[in-house]
């Protein structure tokens, strides 16, 4: 008898990842995710087997390698750095081969502040009025991207750029434009009118942007 | 003296909106905007102004003109309905003509349910690793766009359809893809690589979203 | 060994309903509660096993069947539409008969905006100053119930009427007041001076309201 | 030219209650409400302004008179104790003469625990499932009432009674049953239905209640 | 096999507590935290078990023993006090000998309130410009703590006195100062150049307050 | 008559700081405080009159001078970039000297991820049990030290060092134990029971700490 049950709660956990899903006010000093739970997660890590390693990062040390774009972006989320589980941040490392670009995109859950490590970087965002606000920020400086608006980059110096971006939410979440809009599966008729392009036109688009 | 400071004290004010800007657990029943501060703002109306009529609105009674696309959106939102300041809801009537489309677009600080009034939509999401949900619903039916993801419709029925948003926000945002990012001016070259597209294809797109 | 922990664990299980608890910023695109959770809560069916279908609700296509009060409300929060699990929305359906009322409730955990579908609704609420704000609604108008304060609603038309309500959680709550004061077994006594009542009027009234 | 300006802005700042609409994460140290804004508001005191006596109240030492119904509370939200702005929370004695009691109320934006500091106190809840959660405390013994639902007090003791109850909102809200059901002026065929009374019944309990 | 996959199961949850790890607006009416979770938790106790008692303290009616500063206090958030989690609400009883002591102290996650039951207690706290705010407050006073600053009490009168203090949290957390600093094993250098002090100084402080 | 009120007004507004109190989630795209607001307040600048000058920050390219513990840091808060107002995010760039300390302190209102721009530093925090989580990390590695708890940073390597802290919040607070605690004032009789140490000890640990 006790093993029916045993079987159907194992099937049961399973079939669903326990996620944690809020990013609001802590009431613990801190909920380490246990490194089982693939997901950032509600259960919190037994606090006598947590150490100073849960809440240290050493993965964005070095560049990653750059995509075709010439890019390389090092989410940090709490799925990565379990310590940042319920904590309410997170962080990315980017860098910029010479004419690399971050293509537009957004992140749903946070405001991202973008600091300058190397480079020159041409870096804006676009508020709901369409209107753009963009520059060249360098080493040392700061630009801000208030939470959901879309923004991009571009490395206009003539050596690789870097940058670090901190965010208000343990897991941002980020939708690139070119690869959500095309790469995804929208109806090719309703892309067609969105952007005044013919059905070749959205064809090739959409052979770029879908994954093989 | 007094008259120097009175003066200061308006030029500051009309260099300013005084805008209300934030979405959290109310304090107080209710905190009707002025009318005569235009956006949604802190500053309530006193009490024994508010009527009955500041909590109602009936400016969404009938569609508005189609659009190039077939659609029609009347989003109403603190600044529209004043009513609606410091409760985090608002909402939208949208109407599309046999075959219109409200094209990708995603609000930055909100969750839409939207509920079918008359006709057969086409409608669905991206979520952020690029998967699509989507399908046609019907009168009657309800989808929703968790907060912050890109979405988008079209009427596939053979009469005009139309639906109603809700949001949890007084002021949810909106970011249509098409005119943000080719009609706000980012920089062409990066556009370029985003899309993968010739300089000659980005003016061409260009020149359909930046505004006359 | 192992047989008589996962026993513990078993029955551990039986005895709490894991259930989500609050209404906060979502660390997720979404989080669809898997079906075999009754209510809402915190574990996310597995990414992979959630389909459209799980962001589509058609379960208030048609109204529900009218109470003695000539009313029927089909409320859609977490529980029946697992989808909404953690993006902080939810809904209902109201349906009215001529002269049909919803007696005098309120929302615990909700602003509710509530868009007229059909026909003509003498609609109000009452501030925590006991001023009332009342009219009758028409078709294709809304009016806004602030988060936790008393409304109501009563079908003044010559038609069937109903309404969409909308509301920011994801689990509003709702306590009719005729139930929850006379339904409920507060102290006889506390009642009659409450309301200035005699033993016998008391005792009538929770004769109507006690569930037998 | 300037006069002219300055009316203007008189009239609108006369028109228009600056007050504090949210009880939010704060991110000032704190921001005491100056005494000249009647009410809760977004203005802080100039800093140098404030004092020790600021975040100090001491009108609540004494028990106030009592109601008709043996009872007497005084609430003490940001209104009354403006250094309580921003800081999310707020508190109220209640005092019980013996029979005395706290009419069926809630609190549209707050939990509250309530401490008992005299006597036993009848004192319980309605879930929104109408179930109760009622029995007696005593000196010394706290209750919590969740946020937004229905509860009551009835001194069952043979001497006075006093409560501390607490709230996690600057400015809970009260909204106390009989009164805003009876005495804010809801139609009368309403209520009728509501409570399945008569219309001389209801009458009579208007009369109780309207304030004259 | 069934055997094996319980196997995994057990060990994992034996590895992790699960808790609740958020203060935010509550999306159940209650979520009482079941005994057999030590910690605050999500998992909510089975509604049908949840009694009247899950939602009464009566710990704190007697103040405790005195520690060697003349102080005793008992805190009572949600892991003592299970039907606290998710109301966002906790509380203490503190008590103080005559010329007994609450160290400098914080809470890092709630504002308190704190009402003097009995005696006249030196009271206050230290903003971020360094600036305190104390006085002595005297039974019926309430002084309030904002979120996170550094407070302090001493009873200054010739009897013991008491406080209740409420938090806004339903686990506020408390750092006392000499402990945290002297007792916690913080690098002797540091705290030497910290405070200006000796080795011998700093290491006669840190026998007092590390724990042995 | 007219400049009768105008004087009322003005008086009102030199002696109230209007400042922003809150980091809730945004309602518009973004809120830039106008310079004339001293503080970050809630009125925002006429958007017309924004620019990308409000959302980039130049400030902290380079260093500032070490204090007495061979440390500087720049908190750079929505005061310091207006255009950080009510996005929720802020940062601090520190410097160490070899041997350079950050004295035991902590940020009442947010969490901090440490990134180690250059050197070795060690780093750590105490939780609220008094245990302490503390390393070496160097350049390129990442510390995060959660929500008001109290952390501490040493240069131990053998050049200069520094970093950039970010928090969520657009203004985290900060409170350094040793200036909190023996450079406000605090009563000494609660001093010396608190720590232990004489009447002469404590008055020469004040002579240090209080401000001259």
């Amino acid at each position: 008898m006790m093993q029916k049950r045993a079987v159907l709660l194992v099937v049961l956990l399973l079939h669903s990842h326990v996620v944690f899903a809020s990013d609001p006010d802590p009431v613990l000093d801190f909920c380490v995710a246990p490194k089982s739970s693939a997901n950032s997660n509600h259960s919190c890590k037994n606090s006598s087997a947590v150490t100073v390693e849960d809440f240290t990062f050493s993965g964005i040390k070095y560049p990653g390698n750059y995509s075709q774009t010439g890019f390389s972006a090092m989410p940090v989320n709490s799925n990565v750095f379990p310590g940042l589980n319920t904590l309410g941040m997170s962080f990315v490392r980017a860098d910029f081969d010479v004419g690399g670009i971050n293509v537009p995109h957004f992140h749903p859950r946070a405001t991202e502040t973008a600091f300058v490590l190397e480079g020159r970087i041409y870096s804006g965002f676009v508020d709901t009025s369409n209107r753009i606000f963009a520059k060249v920020v360098e080493k040392g400086e700061v630009m801000v991207f208030p939470r959901g608006l879309l923004h991009f980059q571009m490395n206009v110096g003539d050596t690789p750029a870097s940058i670090l971006g901190s965010f208000n939410s343990q897991n941002p979440g980020l939708q690139k434009i070119p690869t959500a809009i095309f790469g995804s599966g929208i109806k090719e008729e309703l892309l067609e009118k969105a952007f005044g392009l013919s059905a070749r036109e959205i064809a090739k688009l959409r052979r770029k942007f879908v994954p093989h």
